[in-house]
């Protein structure tokens, strides 16, 4: 198909937009012109989502699935103009974008064969006791979904946390209509997806209110998406600062509702002694790959390497500055992570104890790797430096002792990921870590990197504050779909008005 | 044993208590001083609550099987002084106080085998494919405990929920310490269960910070309480104002933290042509006790008849109004919710479109029923209606047809239960009201009352704001342990290096 672009919202089957509009602000080629959403856009798709709810809320699995499979194949065949309008709009390389592509179609083929097998519906039953005293009715529990969700698009994945993403995945199997607010830094790329959604709705027969997709740059529509009162819940994935502000509305709604935000984390990782004595250039090799890959806009980045001081400490940065070194400059998603990520740079080489090891000057949206070097009482000092810089730069933390190292992953705020470098003889040194470190982070590794966040059953992508604003909820993997649903329990109801799947 | 009370706080093991105290307020029987906690005395326990987390957030699930079967054993030996005070304090029966004992008891007994079957742990395990391209880590996934939970007790189950209740029973089974804010209204009720569970930390070898209670009558406690930063998380049962308030501060954190607020309902009852042809008048006898049980202060207390209009719907209000009529004055809990009783009833009364139908005089702390009649059209037009009044308040809400019925079911706020009455030749109104009322509540039961929680497997106490603040959570029930776990996952982790429990 040639890329074909409407410029429009989707509000429940129509392509709609009125006199606002925005420009594109591509990385490469022409800027195209979109309609800019506005309050009374999102009013109408959540009430479109609210009425499709009283048919797809109460549709059957199979059903769903078959809608997620549809608008896989939809996606799948859209492929080259997506990566075409995905590569101008965001600078991602091609392969990146193909990539990203079948992880979001794999993720949605994942949900659409999780909720066949009926497990998540996590149905629970209390069989009645007539003869206790006093008897005991039928009690029967299952989740159902909550109604519509909004869900925000994020920059850095324009396919596998935007439009089709994992959201709107979970939400769809879930059996929740979602109303998507579009990042406006890939608003084509939105709505190929779109299209194929709405192609997919067709093919299915579903009430085309279950998704909508709004266009637009202005903080107003967000706003209005969150506290509307037919949202549910919200799935965000992006910066603190916003992400904060969106949070504060769900809570403060007469009515509150949950925001599953997903703000980002420095993702420290532990260098254990035996570890960097036997391998310390291996793991500063594999770092440079990871902390770089993609521009370093990846929510598990790890920014921060945790080491003893000394010589081997030492080398290791010695390798890690020679690996960055080579290290070409990358097309950043936007002009404003762009600058964030130089002012980021600045503010840290302006801190205290911070030594630069490596700097470099980017121009435009490109960015080169920084590297930094401090002490861990310098660390401990700064809170500041425990604070994300979007972007492929590395701090290496050299603490004097182990109780240094200890109190280093004491002193973290929540983290998407935590990582330990060690061997065999570090095992005692890794006990004492593995309890601190689960409590900052939904997901602790070893002797790998935590970038490339498997879609899977065992998934956690979350954690404490501030790397997620609900540390019992993840984004990632089948356990995500929890995030909309909501337990129901029926007693003593008779058996043909049971929702079916309790019969 | 004989009633022994030191009036002070329980803090780690130890009983302590300030120049500030408070008296308390009992139904029957001679006031008594306590200790009147203070922020300092929060951040104490707190501090020993995160510090016994390190050892008990650890522990086997076996050992805190055992500590949980230890404290029902103790508050059982506790049983007669249990009921004394208690039975003081409230003013409910002695009957009462025993079975909500033996619901304590059962509740924690039921914690124990839960633990120990494992099931809650949710374990998820994705095994390595290390020939795909890219290689799959190995990935682990199990909910560990969050950390010290701050647990309120509530003014109308001083057992149950309260001291040692389902909130403290399912965060104890978690593994999360706890450290109780005590009802004002019951003291000395939970100075005893306080040394029950000491009693139990001692005979079991437990870290005492595990446990503490602070007793008092302030705000500024349950303030500190919320926003303490140590404490991971909060369950609260009592009234809507003061729930949503410390749910905002939980909210406003600068870490926010999960409220889990039970704040009441008016749990409406929808009642079928053809089973109040069939047997309007059992139904009105059987509101009647459900209503009146406990002087109506139960959080599932159906407060709402609502019935088509016409003969027979007159006969059920005359059938219920001559039940009433002969209940006798019940004590309720406290002062305060005798008069917020009274100004309920005055409240609804002055409405227009409201009949009362009768109305009584309660002297002091005595609660005799009110019943009340007005129409669909009036409790569509008056949202207040809505809004719980605690004590055995009724009111029938005659509709003129289904589709009205269908219109008040719509305009419900959130509610713990909803209830049909109906009969086979009803099932098509039911099946219409099915999707509607079980989107307003955690709960839909037929033909029996909603009072008499189950706590077991399949329990939903719980439901969309305002009925609690987390439509995803229950507070009874083994399903509530979640509210106190988050799951963390473990990638490519050595095996000496895994929880125990993923090994």
């Amino acid at each position: 198909m040639a890329l074909e672009l409407t410029g429009k919202h989707l509000i429940a089957g129509k392509w709609v937009g009125g006199d606002k509009t925005f420009s594109s602000a591509p990385a490469h080629g022409e800027a195209r012109t979109f309609a800019n959403g506005s309050p009374a856009e999102i009013d109408a798709a959540v009430k479109a989502a609210e009425a499709a709810f009283l048919t797809y809320g109460y549709s059957t699995r199979e059903d769903r699935a078959a809608f997620l499979n549809a608008i896989a194949d939809e996606i799948e065949a859209r492929g080259a103009e997506i990566t075409e309008i995905g590569t101008q709009e965001t600078g991602l390389p091609e392969a990146r974008l193909n990539g990203e592509r079948g992880r979001t179609t794999g993720q949605l083929r994942l949900f659409a064969s999780h909720i066949l097998n009926g497990e998540y519906l996590d149905r629970r039953y209390d069989p009645a006791l007539p003869d206790r005293t006093p008897p005991r009715p039928d009690i029967r529990l299952m989740e159902r979904p909550i109604g519509p969700v909004g869900v925000f698009g994020a920059s850095n994945f324009p396919l596998a946390f935007s439009t089709a993403g994992g959201d709107t995945a979970a939400a769809l199997a879930a059996g929740c209509p979602v109303v998507v607010k579009g990042h406006n830094a890939h608003p084509g790329t939105g709505e190929i997806v779109a299209q194929a959604i709405l192609a997919a709705i067709n093919k299915c027969g579903i009430d085309a209110g279950v998704f909508s997709l709004i266009q637009g740059e202005g903080r107003d529509i967000g706003e209005a998406l969150v506290q509307h009162p037919l949202i549910r819940a919200v799935g965000f994935t992006g910066s603190l600062r916003g992400g904060r502000a969106l949070f504060d509305l769900c809570a403060r709604r007469p009515e509150p509702i949950p925001f599953f935000g997903e703000l980002g984390s420095v993702n420290p990782m532990f260098l254990l002694p035996d570890a960097v004595s036997a391998r310390g250039d291996e793991i500063a090799n594999g770092w440079v790959g990871s902390l770089t890959m993609g521009a370093g806009q990846f929510c598990t980045n790890p920014g921060i390497a945790v080491v003893l001081e000394g010589a081997e400490g030492e080398a290791f940065v010695e390798t890690a500055k020679a690996g960055l070194e080579k290290v070409n400059a990358q097309t950043m998603l936007t002009d404003g992570i762009a600058a964030a990520y130089r002012s980021g740079a600045s503010k840290i080489e302006g801190t205290e104890g911070v030594k630069a090891v490596l700097t470099t000057t980017c121009d435009l949206r490109n960015a080169k790797p920084y590297l930094f070097a401090t002490t861990g009482a310098a660390w401990l000092a700064n809170h500041e430096l425990g604070e994300e810089v979007f972007g492929p730069l590395g701090m290496v933390v050299a603490v004097t002792d182990t109780d240094e190292m200890l109190k280093v992953a004491e002193s973290l705020e929540g983290q998407l990921t935590c990582t330990l470098h060690l061997d065999p003889g570090d095992a005692d040194l890794g006990r004492r870590l593995m309890p601190v470190l689960e409590r900052k982070a939904g997901r602790i590794l070893a002797n790998g990197f935590p970038t490339g966040v498997e879609v899977s059953d065992a998934m956690v992508h979350g954690g404490p504050y501030p790397a997620s604003t609900n540390f019992g909820a993840t984004s990632v993997g089948t356990m995500s779909i929890r995030r909309f649903l909501r337990p129901v329990s029926y007693q003593n109801i008779p058996h043909a008005l049971l929702p079916a799947d309790l019969r």
